[in-house]
């Protein structure tokens, strides 16, 4: 019965029927209804409808209303979600007014193994106001507890590890925090949509994320901030008129939007936004909890098959094997990681490679199947067994410069 | 000869049949190349190509690809113009920038009368600062002289005003600051594309913009910001991983890249970048000066029919008449302008409202018409001798609360 649901969710996308797509944990899955919904915005709202289209189209309100549509699949409530700019520029609002919430300490704490970018921009923060006013200190997560917390203003750590697919104690943590006298900001990145998430009842000060991986939203597509209802007053550094009171009064003093509004910068791009709703709608009526144990079948049954083969190299797993610390992938670590993620994706099985030796299998409740798991696994083995990996081809590492 | 030139540039966009689009300065008409370019962007690109476009096609530097495509069009060399957040994101980065790099200086100089969105984030970083190291000084135009700005880090100004089209001497005005010791930004919002721009012979440190107006980007469309080669190993205070010398190694710490590229953030919508490549394409081999030419055509031609008619009611021209001080837009001022504006929407001639008596006749060179003059003034002369705007559905100003 739940498997015609699943299969359901899978004819939503468009998948090529020539390969294994296990990387929509970096750029989800293009949803079947976006081409079109982009192609109305495109034509009808923008060619036909022009300037009007901000009021009779509501493209005014689409941050906030593709917000409060976030909102629902990370258990926020309603009005405290706005969807605009990326990850890191809405990582950096969010860590200035928790500075300001928490004036009497200065002290960042940030997780010393996530995703680097959360860390470049607590970095430039500290730059900014200088060693009185803010000051870094890196963290494991083990080291996360109420005694080293004690004189932090605010932690931010990601809810799943990009590089392991390690899920953190959402509860533990934020409560820690909590009575030590800090806030804490997660990072959803790699937990949205694949993890039931409840901001409401653990108390989570701030959240951001992105909506170009389980979300569906498109390649770049925007980020997204949770302010929480009690810390809504507080000041939005990037002040542009997207936030103000009555930005088309043009009044020539700030004034910031009561609630969530105010945490708007300047004009958001209708496109990018108009496809992360058509992403979204596919989570209609879908209960994130019922994606969350798809998601531990798929990844648990992956582990499974995975330790049941013998590789004729040493293979490592570096998640979790328990349900309540994985999320949704499933990374190893091995030698010739590079090359070998190389000739897996020339053999049509789409995984990545994190540096300096991690394969990244990614699992999308919404799309993958047990089939990808046989299929990735069978070319894996081939591909090490045979020494496939050691052509020419698959060595050389594509770099942006 | 160059009339048919004109008709081809028309011809390049999707323009409705009923109306005259006189909103071009707001919101650019839809090319009609860019349909189908975000098609394949979408389809093919994210849709079948998924993961691998970010090095197939070529994703990861359109930020760049497309910052080069607007440094054409703007006056700027190669490698000195990003295209990415929006155009209050990217003030904000120049300005801190700006402050950085006049170390012993703390006022920071804005037009008192420009688009308050510039000075809102000019207040944001002032409060965020302190006064001890940011204090905000509103000037007129009139008053940038190098006597009131010698104690200035930064002025911040407008090329073209929004409310009446004026045009600045951006020569000169650059001079002054220089020679005062303060940096200048210029909001090119209004000017780019339809104003012939020289950054690299004024010498501008900064300037930032939007692609939705003139460019013909797409709603809400990213902004860009432009840094001179001298300027750009100051450092980007939103430091996310898209500016990182190397984002694919995350390295724990943040290193920038040389040049313009660390003036990224985070991840840009591939979509929103594909629409504003669309439309930069109408540009290709048309030189800035004939379509300065063009624009000066159109707008003259406006006021001198304006002139010629007898309203019933008082209309003041707020944009200048002389050729040198004009943008590509006609802004009168009158009695009722709010509803005279609805109902010339209504009547298909689509200009829009400034409060708080302002209506602006906006004028794109690429599609824009004789015509659509002779048309909208008809138009205007009709609603105002009949009375047909106190009919009650024009009386309601729609707000966005």
């Amino acid at each position: 019965m739940s498997e015609s649901i699943f299969d359901h969710l899978r004819s939503r996308f468009h998948l090529p029927e020539d390969r294994v797509y296990l990387d929509g944990n970096s750029l989800g899955a293009l949803p079947t209804t976006t081409p079109a919904a982009l192609a109305n915005t495109v034509e009808q709202q923008w060619g036909s409808d022009l300037i009007a289209s901000w009021n009779s189209h509501n493209w005014i309100e689409l941050p906030l209303t593709v917000g409060d549509e976030i909102a629902h699949i990370i258990g926020a409530e309603k009005d405290t979600v706005v969807c605009c700019d990326n990850l890191s520029i809405n990582l950096y609002k969010a860590l200035l007014a928790a500075l300001e919430l928490n004036p009497s300490r200065r002290v960042v704490c940030v997780e010393d193994q996530q995703f680097p970018s959360d860390n470049y921009i607590a970095a430039g923060i500290a730059r900014l106001l200088g060693e009185d006013r803010c000051a870094i200190r890196a963290l494991s997560i083990s080291d996360m507890t109420s005694d080293n917390l004690n004189d932090a203003a605010v932690l931010i750590l990601s809810h799943v590890d990009y590089k392991t697919g390690s899920l953190r104690d959402m509860q533990k943590i934020t409560e820690a925090a909590h009575q030590a006298g800090s806030l804490v900001i997660w990072d959803l990145a790699h937990s949205a949509g694949v993890i039931d998430i409840d901001l409401v009842t653990t108390d989570v000060d701030f959240a951001v994320g992105c909506t170009y991986k389980f979300l569906n939203g498109g390649p770049g597509a925007p980020g997204y901030l949770y302010v929480q209802k009690r810390h809504q007053s507080v000041a939005n550094p990037i002040s542009g008129w997207m936030g103000h009171a009555a930005m088309f009064d043009f009044e020539s003093g700030y004034r910031p939007a009561d609630g969530i509004r105010r945490f708007l910068t300047g004009t958001q791009s209708v496109l990018a936004l108009s496809a992360v709703r058509s992403g979204l709608s596919v989570f209609e009526n879908v209960p994130i909890s019922l994606l969350r144990q798809r998601s531990l079948t798929l990844t648990g049954d992956f582990i499974r098959q995975l330790d049941a083969r013998s590789f004729s190299v040493s293979v490592d797993l570096l998640t979790p094997r328990s349900d309540a610390k994985r999320g949704s992938q499933v990374s190893i670590a091995l030698n010739d990681a590079f090359s070998i993620s190389q000739a897996l994706i020339d053999s049509g099985v789409i995984v990545d490679f994190r540096a300096p030796n991690i394969i990244r299998f990614g699992f999308s409740p919404l799309y993958n199947t047990e089939t990808d798991t046989t299929k990735a696994l069978e070319a894996l083995e081939t591909i090490i067994d045979t020494r496939r990996f050691e052509a020419p081809e698959y060595q050389v590492r594509a770099t942006v410069t």
